[in-house]
């Protein structure tokens, strides 16, 4: 790290770090000395960086979410609304290495925030914004099974349900990718 | 506990104070130790019950299992597909003070068995016994807009989803409810 990056660049190396650590062997066990061990610098500099392991992991959270929507925007960008619906959801489901970390990250701040309510309020709103893109597209496409805010909230439910289910190796990563598509043919009918 | 009780009965005592720690301030934290001073005993008793805590918390799961399927059968016994399955999922939500103790176990568990494969094992086969619950019902029923197993599996992922967010405070009980009862409209039809 010692080229000239800006502060963000650096705050992202070392969310890095720290989400290969999560996914390896959890949040519990991890310090900001071994954040520092795992990017290869001091701890002073992560401490420069993040004053604690909360803020890192508001960050890392941050990130993740930042990931996730340039991804699902990169894929489906003049797309029809079950299709933008499923871009993003796809983007969120732990199927390659990429998400699997991700996921890591989300499962050990979600267990995190349950029990540290102060830290629970970004992620409500990241959950709001995601809830209300889905409930925009149900209601473009015309979905008339279920009402457009609860088709949404279930849909989101499932889909962090089945990151669940797979990271704890009860569901298989292509079955779970299988009962989303189940889910979209409830919602929107077959394509 | 000095009055004479079985090894079963002590050991669910043990539980019950390992899920209020749990519940309180997470997984991570606990010891052997913070249990014995919970449940009013001495370590050494605790570790004649449990000698770790990766013991303790996979009888803790189980425990969990076993109430929520006794609950679910002490409301459901004659009753049509939809309604075993109403039951049983909403005996699984956090929607009360018990199944949220019962929920912070799990997912407290679900996010250690993501980074510990060897606990994972329990877990799948309870998840894939509830799942051929869920599936034995929607053929029952003779659901047919979706395959039996991946609508089992999305019903599943949809709960163990919304219990998530309630825990992290994403989203709020009663609205939880309503998104499982929005699902079961899209699976079975208006009631």
């Amino acid at each position: 790290m010692a080229r000239r990056v800006d502060r963000r660049e650096r705050r992202e190396l070392l969310a890095d770090a720290l989400m290969r650590l999560a996914a390896a062997r959890g949040l519990e066990a991890v310090s900001l000395r071994h954040v520092a061990a795992e990017a290869g610098v001091s701890t002073g500099m992560v401490q420069h960086y993040f004053r604690t392991k909360d803020e890192m992991m508001v960050f890392a959270l941050g990130m993740v979410m930042d990931r996730i929507r340039r991804r699902s925007q990169a894929v489906a960008a003049p797309a029809a609304p079950r299709e933008l619906v499923r871009g993003l959801l796809l983007q969120v489901l732990p199927l390659d290495e990429t998400r699997r970390l991700e996921n890591h990250v989300v499962l050990a701040f979600l267990a995190y925030a349950a029990v540290k309510p102060s830290l629970a309020s970004g992620l409500r709103e990241a959950a709001a914004q995601m809830r209300g893109f889905l409930a925009e597209q149900l209601r473009a496409a015309g979905v008339d099974g279920v009402d457009p805010e609860q088709g949404a909230a279930g849909l989101l439910a499932l889909v962090d349900g089945l990151g669940l289910q797979v990271l704890s190796q009860q569901y298989a990563a292509e079955d779970a990718a299988a009962a989303l598509d189940a889910q979209l043919v409830l919602l929107f009918g077959r394509p």
